[in-house]
Formats: structure tokens, sequence, C-alpha cells
């Protein structure tokens, strides 16, 4: 069986963990979200990728979701006694290893797909980790506060201001002018179905989207969703604030809706969501928090059945 | 009172330590090594002006002689687990950030040494610390062992094989070509008299001198050297290998020689050295040993005496 999944950070992680667990033998391909790349003290930092990473390769810190286990902050500290900035984005010792490798292999002229390759190496996620692309791509928020309307880049509205200030519109920056890394394209061909994680629908899969090539290859596929949002509130982070920005209302079917039409076959939804319909989506209701490895692993194998009996009753 | 000091690592801070003891009203302007810089991990490592600038700064490891105090190495054994090396040069957590402070301005195309004068901002060690020049000056070392015989960068030879290979030749590539950083000359202008702190005659003091320029400028002055050779020995480090390589003995004399005629006035030696004479050179024997920072004082403030004495017999 081969799965090709879209992903963001924190949500996403932690479904495809559930996702491996529940297919041990299928071949995964994980196409990750690069939009939230930061360059930080001269570092490339790609906290999406980080986090997938991280968590399938066991390195991850499990409370808060991202970052490695058993940090230290040494680097940091040392940062804010030279007086060097931000200070709000938290990187850890072993996590600056990580950009440091990164950082060091992009200027030798490697391309940010083979560089996650190599960092994948370590940590052998058992998943094939695919930035979207090579290029340059940022999300933007533009938002208005007593320094006046501006664009900020997306970590500093959604770290440093954690999406207090509302967003007026977020764009992603470069979308229209890159292509999907090597590999992205024939992953998705050679895919039985692809996967949508409950990751954020603007900012994560959105952003994913939004890279010319990736929405065609995936929309001739058989897809299944899982919901980000239950009852009405994003299960974690923020993805709300996103929603609200791009005018679409937070709940599970509206999020259904704004993936567009002729793209999502199945949607998994929370038992809270038994009445949403989406024209054209074969919604079901579960449980769908990911409380632990056995619930979330039951909700991919649920992702999973519905996307093989939704793909023989297109064949047939 | 104005004194110029040029300086390599260890033997020049601990000097220096002493001279702004012996001298607290003084403005001491120190020429800093940079032949010994290494681009480790992408990041620029600044060996000898780091160790001055954290020895004055009192961030020193006083054991080792350089490196932090209380330093961690996180980052270190993260990028060992990533496979990602030289593993032989001891970057520690506290070290890495200001390599990645220095890096991120150099990138953003500050010259070396505005970003020495910001890093100093934070160590205020009580000196002026001015590298010998904003051009890439590179100790290279020519050695033969069982790969051939080949060139390779002064740290390698110096920490990673602790110069156990024989030196056959030394040359700091690029000095012919670099010019003094701005301040250098006009320092020395201004100086009363001119030191040499007990610093590596060959690959500390000798690259300082190495830059077109700086040479001519000091020599107008009166100069004071501090031997780093007592009893035929270097006082610390491995100087021996150094001045082998350039077939100089290792002796208090033939340093005060290899500096050339013209350029020492006054050249203190150990009392072990008594019978040593220079022509043109008022040697003089007293304790070199900085035992601590009594002793290092007392020496700073001999080579202050004897600095005065001879400059105000010159002008007589």
């Amino acid at each position: 069986m081969k799965i090709v999944a879209l992903a963001g950070g924190i949500g996403g992680a932690r479904f495809l963990r559930g996702l491996r667990a529940a297919a041990p033998e299928a071949e995964i391909t994980v196409v990750g979200n690069t939009g939230d790349d930061i360059s930080l003290f001269g570092l490339r930092v790609c906290p999406d990728l980080d986090t997938v990473m991280y968590t399938l390769g066991g390195g991850i810190n499990e409370e808060q979701g991202w970052g490695r286990v058993d940090e230290t902050f040494v680097v940091k500290e040392e940062l804010g006694a030279y007086g060097v900035g931000p200070t709000w984005f938290g990187l850890g010792d072993r996590d600056f290893a990580t950009h440091i490798v990164r950082t060091q292999m992009l200027e030798a002229g490697y391309k940010l797909s083979a560089v996650t390759e190599a960092l994948c190496d370590r940590w052998k996620p058992g998943v094939r980790l695919i930035p979207m692309t090579d290029d340059q791509v940022e999300t933007h928020v533009v938002i208005e506060d007593e320094q006046g309307r501006r664009a900020v880049h997306f970590q500093e509205w959604w770290v440093r201001l954690r999406a207090s200030v509302p967003a007026l519109s977020i764009a992603a920056v470069g979308a229209e002018e890159s292509t999907p890394a090597p590999g992205v394209i024939k992953a998705v061909e050679d895919a039985d179905f692809v996967l949508f994680p409950p990751s954020n629908p603007v900012v994560s899969i959105g952003t994913i989207l939004a890279v010319p090539g990736i929405r065609d290859a995936i929309a001739a596929k058989t897809i299944v969703g899982v919901s980000p949002i239950i009852g009405g509130a994003p299960v974690r982070g923020m993805a709300d604030a996103c929603l609200t920005a791009i005018g679409v209302e937070t709940s599970a079917r509206a999020v259904a809706e704004l993936y567009g039409p002729g793209l999502l076959d199945g949607w998994l939804v929370d038992d809270a969501d038994a009445d949403v319909r989406v024209p054209g989506v074969d919604v079901r209701p579960r449980p769908l928090l990911m409380s632990d490895a056995d619930t979330t692993s039951a909700i991919a194998q649920a992702a999973i059945d519905l996307a093989l009996e939704l793909r023989s009753a297109e064949e047939s």
C-alpha cells in the first residue's frame, strides 16, 4: 500500500505516527509544509518538517508537541546576553544543531529536499519526508495594530503575537512561482490514496495545495481528510484565527468545503459533528481526539479504511 | 599612556590581563591574530580574538585557557549524532552563540573589526580589541604523513594532530594581499610604545607582522617583547614545533633575532636565560612564569617600565 499524506506540524505529525502504526507495511510519503520556514540567527529553521521528523524519529518533546525532548537553552541564553534576538522563538541547543547542519548543507548548494533526506538518515522516521517545494514560499500575515497595517512573517503572528491580533489576510508569498520538490508528484501518482491529517487547513494543507501542480496531481486520487475542527473549535493550535482571516467559518463542514469541490472524497469528522453534510463528500463521524497512541492509530486506520472503500467504489 | 599590544591566544590573553591590572588607566589597543580563524559548521570561528575577549571579559575557562567557563556541549553532541564533523574542534554551546552572532553579522556585510567591536560591547574587555586585518589570512602548515605531503589548515595541525607531525613549512596565506584593519595603524602611531606578549612568535606575532604596513608602523615605535621561551622550551603551547618548522632554534635569543633587526628595543627574558645577549636589544632577565594574577601583572609592569625607560633614552 502506498500512501501520500500532506502535513503541517504538531497535529499532522501525531496523526502520521498513528498512520505508521496502523499501516506498518505501507510506503508512506509525507509532503511537508515549508511556508512556516524562517531564517533565525542566519540559520534556516523548518518548524513543520522538524516536528514531523522529531515526532516520528522519537526525538520530540511530547508535552509541548514541538522541539526536542531533554532540550537545553544555553545558546539562546547566550544570544540573549549578546542582545541578539528574536527571543520569542524558542530554539533549544539540540534543535540548533539541526538548523546548523541544514544551513551548512543549503549553503553548500544542496536543495532542501536533499537536506531533509540527509537529516532523516539520522532520525529514520519510517516515512519518506519531502518538503512541498525546494523553492522559497513564505506565509505572510497582514495585521493591523498600533504600528499600522503591515505584513509580518507567519511565525511572528503565530508565535510572537500568539495570533492575538486579527489577521486581515494570509498569503503564501512565492507559492505561485514555486514547483513541487523532486519526488512529490511521482509519489502522488504512485499512491493508492492521499490523506489530509488534521493539520491547519489554511497555513499547512492550504499552503501545500498552493504549490502549482500538487492540487492537480492529488485531485486525480482518492482523498480522505481528517477534520482539524471538532464541534466548532480547533483540536489544537489556533486554526480558527486562520480560518477567520480568510473568511471561513470554523466548522468541520466549512473546512471540507474550503478544500474545494472535486478534491475531498471522504471526510472524517468527530461524533460531535455527526450532522455535517458536504455535497460530493462522504462524511463519516467517529471519535477524533488523538488522546493517545492507540486512539490516534485507530483514527488513521479509519482514514485508511474509508480511502480504500471509496477507492474501490470509484473503480467499480 | 597609550599602549598597543599584538596578541595571539592564551599566552597573550593572560599577559593582557596582567597589563590591564598593571596599567588600569592606560588606553590599551590589542591587535589580534586572525590567521588561526576557521570556518566550522558554516560558522566563522576566531579562536585568538575570542580567547582575548573571554579572558579579559571574565568568561574564559581558566583551567584550559580557551573556551567558556561552565560550558556545555549539547550542540556538538547533536552534530555528532548527525555524523557531521569535525569532532576534533571543541566548540561548546556558549561558544557557538558567539560564532552564530559573528557569522550572522559577517553575512550581513559587517567587517570582522566591526563584528569584534560589537561582541566586545558585551564582554567589555577593558581594551580595544581589533583584528589585525578584515581580510582573510589563513595560516597553512605543510606536513608529510602517510597521506603524502600536503598543506593543512593551522588548526588541523595544531588541534587535530597536536603538532605531532613535523611541519615542513608554515605560511600565512593571503597575508601579502591583506591590509591592516581600520584603526590598527592609527593606534600604533598614537601609542607611547608597543608590546609583544609571550605569544607564539611564528603563528601569532609573526602572522600579525606579515600584514603589510603593521611591521613598518610599529618599527617606528619603542617595542618591548616578553619571551615566550624559558630555558629553551615554550612556556605553554607548542611554539617549539612552529620555530623548528621555520628553522629557528627554540631559545629566547633566537626568537628575539627572529623578530628582526630594528624591531625589538627591549626583551624580557626569564632568569633562566639571563645570559642571553641580542645585538641592539636591551635584554632584561626576571621571573617570567605567569603563575598567578600578581606575577603576571608584575611581568606586565616590568615590560611597561622597560618600554618607558627605553623610550625616554631614545628621546634624550
